[in-house]
């Protein structure tokens, strides 16, 4: 899963850049496992249940269309040395649920590099990781810390 | 997995309360089943690999303990009506990684209370939501607003 996408150091990165992912098409089952394992509510699990629930109709866990999103994004262009590491996230919004059969794709802007003042040899980058179903209509959205490695210490 | 714990009204929340829910015990077969799965990096899959990583040894992948506090806090005692479904997350930080054999538990604690201005019978919670191991040091935390039904709306 690493030989397509060389690894990217702190130099490498600028504002403005953006990286797209994907995709990957949820389905009903998955869903279904995902919440039966992590997010055990009705309208996660049963279509049935999930129709008379602030949904109205079965929608994946926030937690599940994250995962997935990770997934998508470890699969593409966006690798930064040493790992990509979030300390942190600001803003973790899913506007509307992932359903069955959405199609999914990430993209991840770009927003502030900086060199770590106190850990030479490291930087942070700022970053927005934006997750579009087939419509693109965006069902997650976070802003992300993310520790990556420079060339000077490769 | 509904049946011990009695749904919550927004009338039922008051600031200061605080729910704990737990435990979990996370296992290195788990953090790597999950890692496969959804964040195939080295460090989440690999107990070698990992101790030249900056985690320096095997780590759950942070949205495995997203998923396992989720997992933790749906069976205890914090139970919107409606259901647990956050609309976005403010603040999630990881300040360590979830190793194996971590036992993880779970507490919510109400920082304020209000009704819906737009829809009636519906309020908000807005909740800190905090995960510690077995030593009692944070692993996750993050701030949520929740949806729940008033009981004028029941």
């Amino acid at each position: 899963m690493s030989a397509v996408h060389p690894e990217l150091y702190l130099e490498d990165f600028a504002p403005g850049q953006v990286l797209r992912a994907g995709s990957f098409v949820m389905t009903a089952d998955a869903i279904k496992a995902f919440s039966r394992e992590f997010d055990p509510q009705p309208f996660h699990m049963d279509e049935v249940a999930a129709r008379d629930s602030l949904f109205k109709g079965l929608a994946a866990s926030g937690w599940h269309t994250a995962a997935v999103s990770m997934k998508v994004m470890t699969s593409g262009p966006f690798r930064p040395a040493g790992g990509n590491i979030g300390a942190g996230l600001e803003e973790l919004r899913w506007p509307q649920p992932t359903r069955p059969g959405d199609e999914l794709r990430v993209e991840t802007e770009i927003l502030q590099v900086r060199p770590s003042a106190s850990r030479p040899g490291l930087g942070w980058l700022k970053v927005r990781t934006t997750t579009f179903n087939q419509k693109d209509e965006v069902v997650q959205s976070y802003v992300a810390n993310v520790i990556v490695r420079s060339r000077s210490a490769a």
